[in-house]
């Protein structure tokens, strides 16, 4: 490794030195992630069945798991140089803070309107729906990052995007949603009488504050119900974490230049769109067995998919109306208890990601709320930027490596991911500050309820 | 000029490329801005007299018009490490968009927590109070990137941080309030009952919603009714512009890197503090007879103190506190109409850039609100940046120079300075997203009334 010195505390690559293809992580896979089924017939969907909800080139990115590496097209690339690349950050604030051995950076992708990774992928989905002639696209989203992403990148192709939005960070967060407005975004609390899902379950569920599951059905009905428009997901999906790989191949290319090897990679996981695209590139080393890194997944104990959640085919969404996942879900049933700030809310973990967690290639943690919004802050303090929650899940599990090192005197290095900013979630920081934040963790009978749902599969 | 092809949609100077001195335009100026005043014996106020209020080495910057160059701290140094260089970005979408053969670039500073450019000398400021061994500081805020700026730096220095933050932006901004206090602020909405001033205002002017003139005034009473703290101000003083600087000659170095000199350089302009910044490296220049520019201030229609003030002495609060400086001002009774959106709401103008503007070294143009809401949404939706406000201003004068370039076939070089984001001034973008915005330009009479008030000097 280079001597500290010479490390500045911003990586930043060049733009010629920013990736020009995608590296695709199931290409180097012994294992390969379980297809998506059909669940009427229980087969594997096909190219064509898929491409009634989704666009032909984003099927084709979904079913390939052998192609290593994709072309990003060049608009993508001018697109990406708008925002990226984004900086490295060595931590020095924060190692000088815990007064750590440990040498820590994180690769921050919140320097955009849309405020976290998200716009990586959506600009992609974008930049193919334009390609195919669409209308627009229809989406949901939860914390609002992934539909603040889409409604830049349709505003710059100039595409319809519509929004089904979780009711309750409809309601929690007017401000993000005034942001999709801006960008010209038509945006819809969810569950709604829009939708014959979204009718349904507002009978059956009468008062419900929404969940992902929910808007991700409604969102699958409206594009499937109207001539020239697709469905577009920000997490989950095989192509999302394609599409990410750009946050690992940047930070695996910023770290070559100085020389240094990370020992341990650590990302916060909902749907497992930021990690996976953070972990790609290294896991594809360890899987060609060139390299061996830790990789930890942080999830919230109020939502411990990985944790505590079971191996198995699931239904993507509440309505049921999308294809089979085999993934480790807490069942399409499950909602994270009311007191759950921020996003990482999803049932399920990306099919790519369950397959390397069950072949033991990474480890998976849980971490309560409080106890990330206190790391949250003591990271704002010393390294300034103020933390959305979702990614100070990761900071929290950085800090307890770190001091891990203090105790053992270990230089390791960590990298973790900042996905992204919390100027839209004050109202949970002032939860924080005013001591009024609590956590929960479902019980076992909690969790049994959502298993009960799961598919005979 | 370099081949556009060899120029990177964001230039970013290396770490080694960062300036180590700040940069004093005074030095230059032939004409020096006029002194401060003691409003009780008119006579120039002194090193001491000044002490009371503010540090020490802040003093000696105030008062310098010698110095050209003076070295910023190693400590501050490493802090504009942690969000600085800032990029200077090619704006080649909106070129495109307006299809413009001006060349446009934007030297971007809202890539940090505060949002803003405020932050730069906000940590300068912080850091020589502590240097001083004080407990802390007070200040006061409008739209509130100068409080959280302030914020962060007490943090990161361990200070104490009390800000008195304008009402009307308190109870419109409650989550500026809660970034604050996640970084340790005490912030106290202002005209309040804390303050000997502040109860007078109250009870001349019951149910007022604040004007930074009266937050001022707040501010330093406060400071200097309690041992150990010191009064810091945003904007306006020449202290401020010094520290700024670090704007202007990040840009001259990045635009230097491919050999590219400006036509035109705007900003925005409130008290000063960012366009006085920018600029100054590019007027030294000026002053010294080696190149030309032409500079624009732009300010809101609704409160034009540079394009409709006086050039007179003037207080600097409302509480008449201050001492008295010489600028373009309307009368520090002057309050902007209550549909005035966002920052830029001070009666008067930084004495640098009055003398400036006097000696018509720089122009000024001023800007309806709806207009420059308009102007920031085109550029959210081709540039992806959702802007401040009080940068969108300069960017409708931008645009409007470009579009005058297009009519003439010119290729003239736009440099605008982009202060910040709106990510909390979305209550005014979306009053402007339903078609509620609505403009005032003072009356004559209105006008009037704040002049009435300018002190016998």
């Amino acid at each position: 490794m280079s001597d500290n010195k010479t490390i500045p505390y911003k990586i930043y690559l060049e733009e010629s030195e920013m990736p020009k293809q995608w590296y695709n992580v199931r290409a180097d896979m012994k294992n390969k992630p379980a297809p998506l089924l059909n669940p009427a017939t229980l087969e594997p969907m096909t190219a064509e069945e898929l491409g009634h909800v989704f666009c032909d080139e984003l099927v084709k990115q979904e079913l390939d798991d052998t192609n290593a590496y994709i072309d990003i097209p060049q608009e993508i690339q001018d697109f990406y140089k708008m925002y990226r690349p984004s900086p490295l950050v060595r931590a020095y604030c924060l190692e000088k803070e815990l007064d750590t051995p440990a040498k820590i950076y994180y690769k921050f992708e919140g320097n955009n309107t849309s405020g976290s990774h998200k716009l990586n992928s959506a600009i992609a989905q974008a930049y193919y729906a334009k390609e195919q002639h669409l209308k627009g696209v229809t989406t949901e989203t939860g914390a609002g990052q992934w539909g603040t992403a889409l409604s830049m990148a349709c505003a710059y192709f100039n595409l319809d995007c519509k929004v089904f939005m979780v009711k309750c960070s409809y309601e929690q967060k007017p401000f993000r949603r005034e942001v999709m407005r801006t960008y010209g975004a038509n945006v819809t609390p969810s569950p709604s009488d829009t939708t014959n899902v979204g009718r349904k379950i507002l009978a059956e569920f009468p008062g419900t504050s929404g969940s992902l599951g929910c808007a991700i059905s409604e969102a699958v009905e409206a594009a499937t119900s109207q001539e020239g428009y697709r469905y577009v997901l920000g997490s989950v999906l095989s192509q999302v974490l394609l599409h990410q790989s750009v946050i690992g191949l940047e930070t695996k290319a910023a770290l070559d230049k100085y020389d240094i090897t990370p020992d341990i990679i650590i990302g916060c996981a909902g749907g497992g769109s930021n990690l996976g695209g953070l972990i790609s590139p290294f896991m594809g080393e360890k899987l060609r067995g060139e390299k061996d890194y830790r990789f930890i997944a942080v999830e919230p104990a109020s939502c411990p998919s990985l944790t505590r959640g079971k191996y198995a085919y699931d239904f993507c969404d509440t309505g049921m109306v999308c294809p089979l996942s085999k993934m480790y879900t807490l069942g399409s049933g499950f909602i994270p208890s009311a007191n759950h700030a921020g996003g990482l809310r999803y049932h399920g973990m990306s099919s790519t990601l369950s397959q390397l967690y069950d072949d033991k290639l990474m480890e998976a943690v849980s971490v309560e709320q409080t106890s990330v919004f206190e790391a949250a802050t003591k990271f704002a303090r010393v390294e300034g930027i103020l933390p959305a929650p979702e990614s100070s899940h990761a900071i929290k599990v950085a800090m307890d490596e770190a001091m891990k090192c203090k105790e053992t005197g270990e230089e390791k290095t960590i990298v973790f991911g900042l996905t992204g900013t919390g100027y839209f979630d004050m109202v949970a920081y002032g939860k924080y500050n005013d001591g009024d934040m609590t956590d929960y963790i479902p019980t076992d009978e909690d969790l049994a309820k959502g298993f009960a749902g799961l598919p005979n599969v």
